[in-house]
């Protein structure tokens, strides 16, 4: 067996989630299916991060198992013409050590957010980033945001159906700029609990719109209660952006 | 009457182009409709650019005059709540004297193109960039297209349909530059020949993948023969990004 790491990029709308399911197509299946059209080889496609319906990813990370070996670019191409009907594209793909695991090797997963802010609707761009109309104060947010870095219990931005064992995380990174009308939130730890960048973005959203002040945010993540949290981002504001790995894991 | 300034983003792809066709929908009418559904009145809207079928805008600039003076920003809202379910959006909206014409005005129209120049293909950002699997020699396209800086008669570059009167414009910019995978080409001049950039861009990636040397593309230029344009870009790259007017004129 070869195992390969796949870097992966896609357009979440037209999908279910990462995940198979059962309501509609998830894009592990689309991915899966292409592997078996070329290879005839029934894998399972593992990724680091299993994305919701409708978030983006220009950086997701799987690995796969392939009885025959190939070259990784060969084997990239080959993926990509069996999904060219998918806006799902293998933009990378090497040969990795067996104990490579996309998910488990993980060191640090990095998520970016995008909201367009500005009174026009979204044309260009339309589906790819969270349009607010009322101007937010992107340095209060980036302040406010700074409070939950480091290792907290984030119950508050957790969702209901989270089904990790803990709701200890360490948020390495928070940062939230401004470029002209666009805002962009970029954040990074070695795991997320499930939505729970979208609910700390829905609730950063409350500190820009001066609905909320930081001690706000600090006392909402201090109550440990779902309840408490401000709203939940949509989906589609949202990327996999990249994963990191041990260089020795390779 | 009063007379307003629009600054418009829209993504190309549904329509015939911006002006009016038989043959399907134009931006141009979208725009129309939708002041006459919150004004009542028939209008012209006139456009800096009359881009092609699938071409982008960022800052496509049009003028409209009104029987009804209205505050700037409830025009754009009202033209924006009645165009909702087209990706056209009116970013911004001022008054402006009389004599300002968005189309003879305009001192300077600015273009932009963006290539993805990777072995994969396009997920996200799918209909927004030019896909180019083979790796493209940035810099030598830069180089070359110096070459066609400043005053030409440009017959090569110009589709054979333009209705302009003379073939000679003058090229202010034209710079190529490479960030990543990503090939961004920004060119701007007072005004372009009917699909001069698109002619232009696919002339250019001739040179980027070492088929066409920088004299080759001098000497296309030279022969002032529409036989002689390497390729025409697709229109899926191309966006109108800006249009300058002198101060005096708003």
């Amino acid at each position: 067996m070869t195992r390969y790491k796949l870097t992966i990029e896609y357009d979440g709308r037209p999908y279910v989630g990462w995940q198979r399911q059962s309501n509609g197509v998830g894009i592990q299946q689309v991915i899966e299916e292409a592997i078996f059209g070329f290879s005839g080889e029934r894998v399972s496609v593992n990724g680091a991060g299993r994305t919701d319906a409708g978030v983006h990813a220009t950086g997701q990370v799987a690995h796969i198992d392939l009885s025959c070996e190939r070259r990784a670019d060969v084997v990239r191409d080959a993926i990509n013409a069996h999904m060219r009907h998918h806006p799902i594209a293998v933009v990378d793909a090497e040969i990795v050590n067996d104990d490579f695991d996309a998910r488990f090797s993980a060191t640090r997963r990095h998520y970016i957010y995008h909201i367009c802010n500005r009174a026009a609707p979204l044309a260009v761009g339309l589906g790819f980033a969270w349009h607010m109309r009322r101007k937010l104060d992107a340095q209060a947010m980036h302040d406010a945001a700074q409070r939950l870095l480091g290792k907290h219990d984030f119950s508050t931005f957790r969702d209901s159906e989270c089904q990790a064992n803990s709701p200890i995380r360490t948020l390495d990174q928070l940062d939230v700029m401004r470029i002209g009308t666009r805002i962009e939130i970029r954040t990074s730890a070695q795991s997320f609990l499930h939505r729970q960048v979208r609910s700390i973005v829905g609730s950063l959203e409350h500190v820009g719109s001066g609905k909320w002040t930081s001690d706000d945010l600090w006392d909402a993540l201090q109550a440990r209660d779902r309840a408490r949290c401000g709203q939940v981002a949509p989906a589609y504001g949202l990327y996999l952006a990249r994963v990191d790995y041990d260089d020795g894991l390779k």
